[in-house]
């Protein structure tokens, strides 16, 4: 995602470090007043704060500014909001998955097997004792989403907007989680409509929609240029999950960090394998798929038939289409052509991750 | 808890009713239209606030009518928002201790772990799947008992100290969520005041002194009553939990519905074990206590060492005293007389359980 260091500037990210840094330091005097170990737990959370792309926040900062808003430090406030409800999600997500690393190094489900391994637990009931920290730091990070919105310098009725795209946002991505949970135990591949609209729930409505129309509320749009703004971010991020897919398959292990069939195994429901359903070649992708130990020459074998089937071909272009959609309104007349110019770099995001 | 029914009355208990139906009659609404299962995940959150004793409520509606509160809508719907979190804090306890059932029928877990079963899914991974979905409805309760305060008829002001409150009893109970997970790792037994301390913040916090509070702020109530409400709170919460857990090992199996060594067996960290733990009869309680197949007779002997080394007779009196400084706070001159006759039952239900 290098491309997105165009979006929002560097006195930006330093607003919401600064908001979260405050945050987090209340958060953790706190805790020390109740008992060390919560402190220390505060502290796992806040690291998962940290190193990431800061992506949401970015979406908010730049939307406010380039529609001229002159109160930096109350857009900082939203976009940390944000930033906390994308930790929570992903602090809960690696419960429900079961993973215990995040970019190589051990999350808070990890850190505290670990602790728990240390202290002479067995390796099921370290596991357990991660998993329940997870659920409690999730929790606290997706309460402290609302606390955060609560103290943003602005008009109650402009707070309570921001307030309803905060609910929506974890409204829609607990509906795409649920779906996500619940569609591998049906053996039968979705039709590609359903697999978008999972995608949209799942991650088009928190990272990009409710982000772009925050800062634009904050900065006081009126509703059809709010309303444009979710239709960029829902096509916009339905492309990027489609290209995510795309790369999850086809994508090189040393640029993406997965193992290249990571995502074959899990079974995970994408564009591609819809597309792959239709076709005659699904019956030997089907049966390679259903292996729990798929080898080096099985995803080989897979990605061949993927691509002889179209199925990689037509998810590449309806990633195209959906990014030349989003564009589409970005084009409308109502659209500054400040905001047009900084947001349409996005787009690039995702057409280089097809070419990737 | 049958004293409870002296607090609030039937038409208090339908108003809460009516704000807990009609917020689930609105997200099932809003669920449907994205798809049925996740329509279907709502009903089953809803069932889980239903059956229950609406005892947080019911602390709520009963000091806001007996300070003479006149509009019942706002307190119900600050009532509902308290049980919103606990059932938030129930479903994710669930998860976190790994239990499928609650009274006796699967909840949310187990629910989902049953639909999961009959797709075919093997057993492991149908406990996941129905772990993930606790995670995610207890999720969506916690973020709408913030939306709920959001809701409610009254200024600014109170409903700032509303939502102060309600951020007090999830970082609270957060903390004994966390410390519960932790300290059976560390095999020494904890001193009594820091085993009291737990209860405190995983329970006595968002049961007791936060709804009563609540009630009180919204009744206009001045800070000292409200500081005394919640030091109220606050030692009939501990004493209740002191009370909770003699039954857990005490208690009649008919009654409690458990089994009776289950917390024996689950190494839970009492004030009964740190007081045994100071006596001779320790090491031979320890020894009975390691064993994770604890027999009907090895749990009889437990129970007669835990008698023979006063534990059991030190912690009924922590329990009575506990109650005894509770009412001292409603003693005090400021407390209406209408809201002491009120709390003052609340003291039986300790001491009811105590002798059971």
């Amino acid at each position: 995602m290098d491309k997105e260091t165009t979006l929002a500037g560097s006195t930006d990210s330093r607003l919401v470090n600064d908001v979260l840094t405050a945050f987090f330091a209340r958060s953790k005097a706190r805790a020390a007043a109740m008992h060390p170990d919560y402190r220390a737990m505060w502290e796992h959370l806040e690291a998962c704060t940290v190193g990431g792309k800061r992506f949401r926040p970015r979406l908010v900062m730049t939307v406010y500014t380039l529609l001229g808003g002159a109160n930096q430090a109350a857009a900082a406030t939203v976009a940390a909001s944000f930033e906390l409800l994308h930790t929570a999600l992903i602090v809960h997500d690696d419960v429900v998955d079961r993973d215990f690393a995040r970019r190589g190094v051990p999350n808070v489900s990890g850190t505290y097997r670990n602790v728990a391994e240390k202290q002479g637990a067995s390796p099921a009931r370290a596991e357990h004792a991660g998993m329940s920290v997870g659920v409690i730091a999730g929790d606290l990070a997706l309460s402290n989403a609302y606390r955060l919105l609560g103290q943003v310098d602005t008009d109650l009725p402009i707070r309570q907007r921001l307030e309803d795209l905060l609910d929506e946002a974890i409204f829609a991505s607990a509906a795409g989680e649920l779906l996500d949970v619940l569609a591998p135990l049906d053996p039968t591949p979705q039709p590609v409509d359903e697999v978008l609209d999972m995608a949209r729930l799942k991650t088009a409505v928190y990272s990009f929609e409710t982000p772009l129309q925050a800062g634009a509320i904050l900065a006081g749009a009126d509703d059809r240029l709010v309303r444009a703004l979710g239709e960029f971010g829902r096509c916009i991020g339905i492309a990027y999950q489609i290209a995510d897919d795309l790369i999850g398959v086809f994508g090189d292990e040393s640029r993406t960090g997965k193992v290249g069939w990571g995502d074959l195994c899990e079974g995970k429901r994408t564009a591609l394998i819809s597309y792959a359903a239709e076709q005659p070649q699904w019956p030997r992708i089907a049966r390679l798929l259903a292996d729990p130990n798929l080898s080096a020459s099985g995803a080989t074998e897979v990605r061949e038939l993927l691509i002889e089937s179209k199925a990689r071909d037509r998810s590449m272009q309806l990633a195209a289409d959906h990014t030349e959609q989003a564009l589409q309104f970005l084009l409308e007349p109502f659209v500054p052509q400040a905001l047009r110019d900084g947001l349409t770099p996005l787009s690039d995001v995702v057409s280089e991750r097809i070419r990737a």
